[in-house]
């Protein structure tokens, strides 16, 4: 593991390391916020996955959160979206392939030497996290839009592994939209049955540990109505009891303004929850 | 004067223009701020001048200063770095020609028909803002690197028109370092007399009217000793007695990282000032 980046800010460090990924078969980068407290204790951590196109830097550098994670003493994890580099097989579209990983384990040709974002997150990421800063064993996911949904469908099938969960803009049923389909086809193959397993809204109904969710949605959010569909998530919920707490926002768009407007709610969130045990 | 971006952020809308400059002779892009508090009163309005290769894009999208600018009501314009767009002369060097303005008035060819930033920043895009938004006649003025210079010789040479002055890394004495020393040759020539109007440490024993300063510089940041040298400008005000506040912050480097964690403390500083009438 090497640090390629190592900056100062809001008390702590921002930092961005490279790893051999045994999961992805490739060097990987991912960025860590090691707040001021973390000198002295080990903290939570939350595993921020971002949107389609996004490596480790989108969020580190746009979303202010670091300000928050001092403030609330926990460390901030943000991955890459996919495998890169050369040898990774892509796709000319920007939504599928290098930063499109949609945090599935891949099946199908050509996608399923290197494409197992799913284990990646789930279980090498925390493990090299936890084996070499100072984390304790406390977790919370996050993330925004292809993130979101990520995020969804890792804690609700992980609910003992992150003990938090919340969603800026995610796409909550990606089986029945565009960007959903065209990827779990491409991943998955054609079998739907497959493809429940990584769709927050079908997995509402088979999840036991209720975790309280965490959603925040703009209204302007120009992918509101063909790809995000948050009317689903919460027929989902309230038809299986499920708890959720989901903010419409009037005016916010699909950005990072809505994101680093609202990311402080999201952290103080996390911290209430890891902070419990 | 036409709108290119309209968001929703911390209660306020994060909007770019575009609009013709009389002063460039080009079109030119500006960012604005519009906190809450902007529907119903006219509020002072702080300008931010970036650094070397910036455009309108980088402040709004990384320095995290909406949430500040919202809790103390005031309006933040961050325009471009200098002229841009097909027919403006450029260098191949990052430091010299579009996206290296240097706040002056050039008077030397090819640069003297479209390099006026100095003219720009000082009456022209005011003129434009406080017809077309709600701001008050109260102004601040702020900077990083080449933008910190920038907001520093504007500031002290027009101390009626910049109530306060602040800057992040400025370029102290760009008479005195390479990047300075390659620009003002460029576009001043090589009478170093006119230099001086466009160098801090050269100015500060010239001002009547004594602005106090906020300085804030990172001691690990890369151009330290080379290029920004700020023993050079607490120098100057200790022998000529202008009011300095230099946070040289331990740890901190040259980047938005840097910007972000102390960007709200200037924020307050000018609020202060600006609403002292």
């Amino acid at each position: 593991m090497k640090r390629i980046e190592h900056r100062a800010c809001f008390g702590g460090h921002q930092e961005v390391y490279q790893h051999e990924s045994n999961t992805l078969s490739c060097p990987m980068n991912f960025a860590i916020f090691l707040p001021k407290a973390s000198r002295t204790a080990n903290l939570p951590v939350l595993y921020w996955l971002s949107g389609l196109t996004c490596t480790e830097q989108n969020f580190i550098s746009k979303a202010g959160a670091q300000r928050y994670a001092n403030e609330h003493g926990v460390i901030i994890v943000a991955p890459d979206t996919s495998p890169r580099g050369e040898g990774i097989p892509n796709d000319s579209a920007y939504d599928l392939g290098i930063g499109a990983g949609f945090y599935v384990n891949a099946t199908q040709e050509p996608w399923a030497k290197n494409f197992k974002m799913y284990d990646y997150i789930v279980h090498e990421l925390p493990a090299l996290i936890e084996a070499n800063f100072p984390a304790n064993d406390r977790r919370g996911i996050f993330g925004h839009s292809m993130g979101g949904h990520g995020a969804l469908v890792i804690g609700l099938r992980n609910p003992d592994r992150f003990q938090s969960v919340s969603a800026f803009s995610p796409i909550v049923a990606p089986s029945q939209v565009p960007w959903g389909e065209k990827a779990f086809t491409a991943y998955l193959g054609n079998d739907l049955k497959t493809w429940e397993e990584y769709d927050a809204v079908a997995l509402i109904s088979k999840t036991k540990k209720r975790l309280p969710l965490l959603v925040d949605q703009g209204l302007a959010d120009e992918f509101l109505e063909l790809q995000l569909r948050p009317e689903l998530l919460k027929a989902a919920c309230e038809e299986n009891g499920h708890p959720l707490t989901q903010n419409l926002r009037e005016g916010y768009d699909h950005s990072y303004y809505f994101i680093a407007t609202f990311i402080g709610d999201h952290i103080a969130h996390h911290e209430k929850i890891l902070k419990m045990k």
